[in-house]
């Protein structure tokens, strides 16, 4: 089987074309992939963590395969696959990892120990992550596929709910993570720094979790308006009111129960200098405004080396945190990326069964793969959607 | 402080009556409670385990004064109380708990070590659980009161949704309590035997909680339309079908990740011979239809003795359980009363936040405290409902 | 690659011989195992499981090969195996899994839903548990080898404590289950029922966990001596006296903290009767001696059918259990087969560091393949040792 | 009841001295204290805590009475008292706790809401916790006694363990806690920072928890040579060796399952230049030695405003931590102080039992109330011992 393929491709600092590819193989590099399938490639979506690429804040390569939110349909698999079968539709985990290692058996899919020379973890079209072709393509190769592919019960369901579904791949579950480990639960009040996709996810995660009062914070007012499209409070940070006040305000306390910082390090300062960055500025919040007890959680990327960062302190990634402050509270603070593996199953079932509308929640707009330079462009532009990549048109057919 | 007192007070099998009561003192005997406060009751609920003594089925003595379901407001606080004060409008757990031994230390207030002589835990207005005087009454005594109660933020706002608040006492904890330990969480599928008002307030807490499918079994047909008023999935255990089929049908499974039994050890068979009790039929039933590696909640009452019981076995407690199946399916079986107040205050958010309709979904039906007798024999009659009692007419009001 | 293989194989009720076999293949029938390694096997070992076989209370077919306690040196590696390599000495959970279903992905490989088409969960040489072949042989197979095995960081380490990791395939990680679903942590006070190797492997796993005191209760007076051997206390249940005033000899308290049944449903009466059996006396003791709030932790085996019971009830699985005493106290009951690879390799890392003698507890006694059948023998007579066939002469090399 | 009273006071900057005090009485200031008791003081240790406020890196004033870890026996209960009587032999938490607002219930009494105006939290004669008179005292006052208080079960047996028992009120169950919130289990491999006494407490409690192998890392020579005496690894931080190299060497790998900051805001660089303090030396360190997906227990205290800092940043509180290492591994921190009552019943059972002999390991060295100002003189000198003053010369007799 050999077909046509095409892709976004990485060009340099603000630019992504649609290019033609190879199509894919059951191997990368020397390392052969027998246990791996191809997949049409049915969405893809663009991924806030793209941009950090996109923007030139990593030392992503030109050439670089973009997409690491794949759903597809097994269109061929390796001899040593076994359970998955040409047909299913299935959802892919952005994190890569081999069902064989000491972090895997623990289900610490997010660190796996055999997909990346480098270091434990790794992920399609992504700097760093194990040199794995990226998904927003019109196919992919995703290797040890028995281990990996969540299949969706019944084609046509999923279909029907494939602008949800979609979103399985990295963001749902990611918000969803960045609230298991804040503590988030019946009854929480809880505080969501930054309302772009994983911000919006984590929310309403955080209400399917049965939190009482969930507050997104942000400084762009589209992002604000999403959030309380489903429900949510909002904070504006671009005023200069303490958040404490803001609080106090809608919940008649200073403080919440419960934080999940959807921002990461390309943070900017509240109030009137929300122009200036501020690595720590979040991180720095959360311990202010998470009651003595609490938990942090921080599916918000930071990085070791930052070359793009304003401060010499922040390139070499130095934060200045107020640490004493989360100390005398007692806090947890809990950081990496989300083991998808760990929570897909159970969320794909709670959009099968219509408990959570998480397409709406993140206003998902459908594009074809040739409109995804622009969708780069507008996401970056902080518009208040999420890109879903549909190369094969098969959603408008 | 000295006023009249009324209350409901069991008579004999069959057969309670609404009596005159001295007014409550801070004391239980010989017992002084200066750490007790005295409350004016806004409602207490009347309780399937309180049937079980109107039935007969327990050896609880005439001139016991049932109840322990309240909430109410303070009126006088004893000298050793310290935060609650007059005025403040409180949730009563149905536990008794002192705050100060081992078990209240770890959270374990349903088996508090210091407030009956003849056994862990003890409760208001029951047999055998430390004799302290029932709520169903105008005014009650409540020990422990700066550890035992949960205060509402706002008067107002819970006057508000004070029938909601009122199940927070008991039953709503209970259910909820049920999922706890059933494991069951976002995207689960879970069972629940029997929709009496604990069923159903577990029910409703699988919701809360995020589960995908909610399967509630009961032969009630009335029960079984109020859970499906508010979402649920039913199976009607009159029919001989064999469960697994019912929930094939429902799920394309024949299992449950989750069940949770709330009939407890009056359990009649399933299907035509439903008019027989058989004690064990619903823990043999959970074996059957939860998933290897699940976990089974049993907030449903087992007794030790048992002198109404059919068989000569299960009139001393012993159940004939098939527990070779449980244990090839690697099943957790979870009992014993709820500790109220590891939930309540969390709930109480769900409720105030308007994130459950807890009152709605088992259909509370507020009467007076002389309609009390009334509402005994209409609950045991079978009627889906939860009857609360306002003592002093303060819902009218 | 094609040799000679021989080993234990069940004859029929109390009868084991060792015979000629084929060499293993990298299949089971039909299904295809390119995903797995042969195995000289260095060590395994008889295990009380295998007893129930042999003393004909299952169903177990004459010709059955027995053994599914493994450890092995690999010669030979399926196409797809990637990780593990020939010359590595490794340990064999005695649960069979694929490593891709949802029950493994979850960590519970002992209910891996790809293994066995009758139930969750598979075993080497077992009735009922798949078919696979067992491995007290020369040879063995064992699939998706990149999964199930555990490799030993070191082969001369490894060799100088193999009478200590052989033990790692079942027995250890099997006790400390017990003990770990119990509840039992530093200061814990344990009743731990059974002394045969399993509860010897539970009782020295609690001490590892950092039970305060472990106490040991068997009729053998043998294994008791063992028991006592490693710090544990013991209890003579030939003695007519109840246990709670045993322990309250021991410990100045009628109950124990965490409680773990090692012996299953082959449980006889206590005291003066305890010829009889009786399947569900453990069990309801369990309820007995376990403080309100306690767990209980199972690893005993109990079946769903049991034709050499002496009941008509027992026969059909039903046990006539005190389930309300436990629901009066607040239990929770874990049972099943353990998942040994959730336990196994940080067990590995206790024995390498010297923080236990688990051999010297459970009183390993190696012997060759020719005398496996005196080992059965002497171990159904009760004798207070762990055999390990040494089928190559390894050890004493 | 008037008696006299002494204790130790502190003067200023580097001064202490034992003064004459007034007898204690049932109140603070006042705050009626009817719950409490007056302990005569058994034992009373002086803690590295004390330390930061005689060394003048707090803003503690001239006048207070230093101590909070006290074990004593009852002499005067108050009114309100129930459970503890005259003559009980009792464990101090070293926080203090009301038992009845939220985060009591919770367990979580080091973050207790009713004891302290200024913030969640409090502790004997320690600045900024509330006020309480401190326990390095003849006689103390223990108020919410009934909630506090851990009676030992028996007189005698508590004099013969006294010099282990003394350690309950603090650094035992807080360095146990800096395991426990590091995930320490059987098998882990530990890295604990500082041999100072939390430090040696963590690594005794690590090994009571079952770890593999305890590696204690400090720059003074003694306090390793006292961690070797139990069984620990230790590494000399005055050396350059990067400590994974360390690590390596003794290991096999480069890093540790689980990692504690036995140290906190006084650390200094690693290396030749370890005269110089560097606040977040240790908490990047953690960083570098935990393994992917690993967790960091931090007891060592961290504060909000540090006039004595080197730097200016860290005069208020800001440390430059390199979290982008931590997020990249997705570990995750856990601070605060610890909340002695959730383990101080099961380590006290430990050391009943035999289980550990922590007073040992951390070099008890009992002292009488005058030598008080030469213990704090030389523990600041950093003696490898354990302070521990015997008031009344209880421990002599």
């Amino acid at each position: 089987m050999s077909q046509a393929n095409r892709g976004v491709v990485y060009q340099g600092p603000g630019h992504v074309e649609v290019q033609s590819l190879p199509f894919p193989e059951l191997a990368l590099g020397n390392r052969q992939c027998q246990h791996g399938v191809i997949l049409k490639v049915l969405t893809t979506n663009i991924c806030g963590s793209d941009q950090h690429m996109v923007r030139g804040r990593t030392t992503a390569p030109p050439g670089l395969v973009l997409g690491h939110e794949i759903t597809g349909e097994v269109v061929e698999c390796g001899r040593d696959v076994e359970f998955v079968k040409v047909g299913d539709v299935v959802s892919v985990p952005f994190n890569i990892a081999c069902g064989r290692c000491r972090n895997c058996k623990e289900g610490n899919t997010h660190i796996c120990l055999n997909v990346n020379p480098a270091r434990p973890g790794a992920a399609y079209g992504y700097v760093d992550m194990g040199g794995w072709v990226g998904g927003q393509t019109e196919y992919v190769m995703v290797p040890y596929a028995d281990f990996n592919l969540l299949r969706f019960p019944d084609r046509d369901r999923a279909m029907d709910k494939i602008r949800d579904l979609t979103l399985l791949s990295d963001i749902f579950p990611t918000g969803y993570h960045g609230c298991v480990t804040a503590g988030v639960g019946p009854g929480s009040t809880v505080y969501i720094a930054g309302a772009g996709p994983v911000g919006l996810a984590a929310a309403a995660s955080a209400r399917l979790l049965g939190a009482a009062c969930v507050i997104v914070g942000d400084m762009n007012p589209q992002r604000l308006d999403q959030a309380r499209s489903f429900g949510c409070e909002t904070l504006d940070l671009r005023q200069d009111t303490p958040m404490p006040d803001m609080l106090e305000a809608i919940l008649g306390e200073r403080e919440v129960d419960c934080a999940v910082d959807a921002v990461g390090f390309e943070a900017r300062c509240h109030g009137h200098n929300h122009s200036h960055e501020q690595p720590a500025t979040v991180l720095n919040a959360m311990m202010d405004v998470t009651r003595a007890g609490g938990q942090v959680g921080i599916p918000g990327l930071y990085v070791t080396e930052d070359p793009g960062a304003e401060s010499q302190e922040a390139k070499h990634g130095n934060l200045s945190m107020r640490f004493g402050l989360g100390w005398a509270k007692a806090h947890s603070f809990h950081t990496g990326q989300c083991p998808v593996m760990r929570y897909h199953r159970q969320l794909m079932q709670a959009i099968l069964f219509e408990r959570i509308d998480i397409a709406k929640a993140v206003n998902v707009q459908v594009i074809s793969l040739d409109e995804a330079p622009q969708g780069y462009a507008d996401f970056d532009g902080g518009v208040a959607k999420k890109f879903v990549i549909d190369p094969h048109g098969s959603l408008a057919a």
